[in-house]
């Protein structure tokens, strides 16, 4: 919990991975600077960042305005140092973010780089890198979670260090944080989750009788779903994030594999008026619902009553709800309208390490 | 965060206050020792528990299903020790709980005596008695937190332990836990709540059609509102709630004072209706406007439109939105059935601190 502290602790960063979610991560390090200082006695310094195409460093900070502008600007940060006044300094340009890790020191590595499903890379073996290194790992990364959860976890368990994703699940929306500290003791019967935004944009934008192929265009358009958005409408985005929520809310080992997974490109409008003349509302649900053994985990178009914590969410909202027997049926949504609440999940992560 | 640790650790507690949460407490401790034994390595130990009419102690841990037996039975803890087998042991029976903390070696208090704005007592000498003996102290009782919320965390600071409330604002939901921790560098703009079930639960009624006196009477029959229900219909008890968001989540002084209290006593079945015509739902929200200097505090009857994240809670759900700089709008929900879910709140802040 936040402490207000009169130490002055300077906590230096690498920050790997610099797109939608890393740069506007340094964008809030800059903005809540003094904050962080008279809050909670906390400096974070970014010593080292890379991007796809280079990565710099300096023992003393990067200047993180600058870093901001040249991303802004559609450049590399290799561009750093040749921006400076006078000659790159020696040694403080490296060809990669791992090259990074290896080479400077660092109390905590902030990892996001883009999810990848067929290796986890780059960002997997950074972590590897770091934990190794005692560096504790932030991330919203959710492709090195889903593929080595256990290794990881057990990597930092082993070399006294955290590794903390609380960004990976539903955006800004603490869903993995309620589940692992607040309903400690209790036994899940059943979790339902909101986890992606694509999904819930396209059936919001369908229940106003677009048709799938025109909400997804829309979403496109909007910069809600991607050009290639298969991971999201075949559900497989939401089956991650539901691998992720049973490892560390649920405890049970989990892969995609015991994923029953059904997306929303079947889906027509049709299918929605038929839910709400039943007084239903369609949306893609990820359930984890307790059994004999373990959990059944399922993603799919779930019609769900107007009483449901759920239904009511907007397109620009996600959400969880955990029934359980102690702590009653708890639930918790995020209105996420820019990556913002996202790219300050690391910050969370930061502060519940340090703060 | 939960830990998986082989370490069996004992920790040792006082109980004082047995009415509804206190006894299912007990219930709980006994449900869950396996559970929290195997995953947390913890076993918890009752070495002593008061009701109003005296105390008992056993260092060597007390029978909790006895006294829950007691206890449902509508009878004392002081009957604990006359019903064992053999004489009185000495030493063992005490007057009061004040007494017991003083007497009995213990790591944390549980205390759960009823509520009093007058004084804080019982409660509050408790409290103090612990923290002074170094015992941490997990509480869902209002009353000295909203009158020596400075006092009580400020000699908890001293001491070098802690006092921990997340059951002080809205039963089973994690409000203030949410907003200390994953809201953590955040500035919160606004934070609205429905602290309060009895309110909501008449609320819920008066929309049914009955009228506000038949509504009351139907939730004192439903056990949902006390024969002298005037704290909760009037918004004292949603603004004592306020208040300790605010201390704790705000990090701003408040007391009572500060908020603009208005309850729900004079509202009309034609003001929900006319509400209802305009789209909107009244509810008794709380709110924290953040202002140049500080937060307006206040507590009144507000029509929501029915897209805001607390417009459609039940008559048995709390709830509380918080909107951020940087997480985005977070709200969160309990439906709560039954005391159970107020008296984990011990069990979930016991487990912060060991877990």
């Amino acid at each position: 919990m936040p402490k207000i502290t009169k130490e002055n602790t300077t906590v230096r960063l690498i920050v790997s991975g610099l797109g939608n979610i890393g740069w506007r991560f340094l964008q809030i390090l800059i903005d809540k600077q003094q904050h962080l200082r008279r809050r909670y006695g906390l400096t974070f310094q970014v010593v080292g960042t890379a991007d796809s195409r280079g990565a710099v460093a300096d023992p003393d900070g990067l200047d993180l305005v600058r870093i901001v502008g040249l991303k802004k600007g559609g450049r590399s940060v290799s561009d750093y140092h040749t921006e400076m006044a006078g000659p790159t300094p020696p040694g403080l340009a490296f060809g990669s973010a791992l090259d990074l890790v290896n080479e400077i020191d660092a109390d905590a590595l902030c990892e996001a780089t883009p999810v990848s499903l067929d290796d986890g890379e780059p960002g997997l073996s950074c972590m590897r890198a770091a934990l190794r290194k005692r560096m504790h790992v932030v991330t919203p990364n959710k492709g090195p979670l889903v593929l080595a959860y256990e290794e990881l976890t057990e990597l930092a368990r082993i070399k006294g260090v955290e590794i903390l994703f609380c960004g990976t699940v539903a955006g800004g929306l603490p869903a993995i944080n309620v589940g692992r500290r607040d309903l400690a003791g209790a036994t899940i019967d059943r979790l339902e989750a909101l986890p992606n935004l694509t999904t819930s944009f396209i059936l919001a934008q369908m229940a106003t009788g677009l048709s799938y192929e025109e909400a997804l265009a829309a979403a496109q358009a909007q910069g809600c779903a991607e050009a290639d958005s298969s991971l999201d409408v075949e559900g497989w985005d939401a089956a991650i994030k539901l691998v992720i929520l049973a490892k560390s809310v649920l405890g049970v080992p989990a892969s995609l594999d015991d994923v029953s997974v059904q997306g929303i490109t079947g889906l027509t409008i049709a299918d929605l008026q038929e839910a709400e003349t039943k007084g239903r509302v369609i949306k893609l649900v990820a359930t984890a619902q307790r059994q004999e053994e373990g959990y059944a985990l399922t993603v799919a178009p779930t019609p769900l009553p107007l009483s449901h914590p759920l239904a009511l969410l907007s397109g620009q909202q996600m959400g969880v709800v955990y029934h359980t027997d102690i702590y009653g049926v708890i639930s918790a949504a995020i209105l996420e309208t820019e990556p913002v609440p996202s790219a300050a999940t690391m910050l969370r992560d930061l502060l519940t390490l340090y703060a």
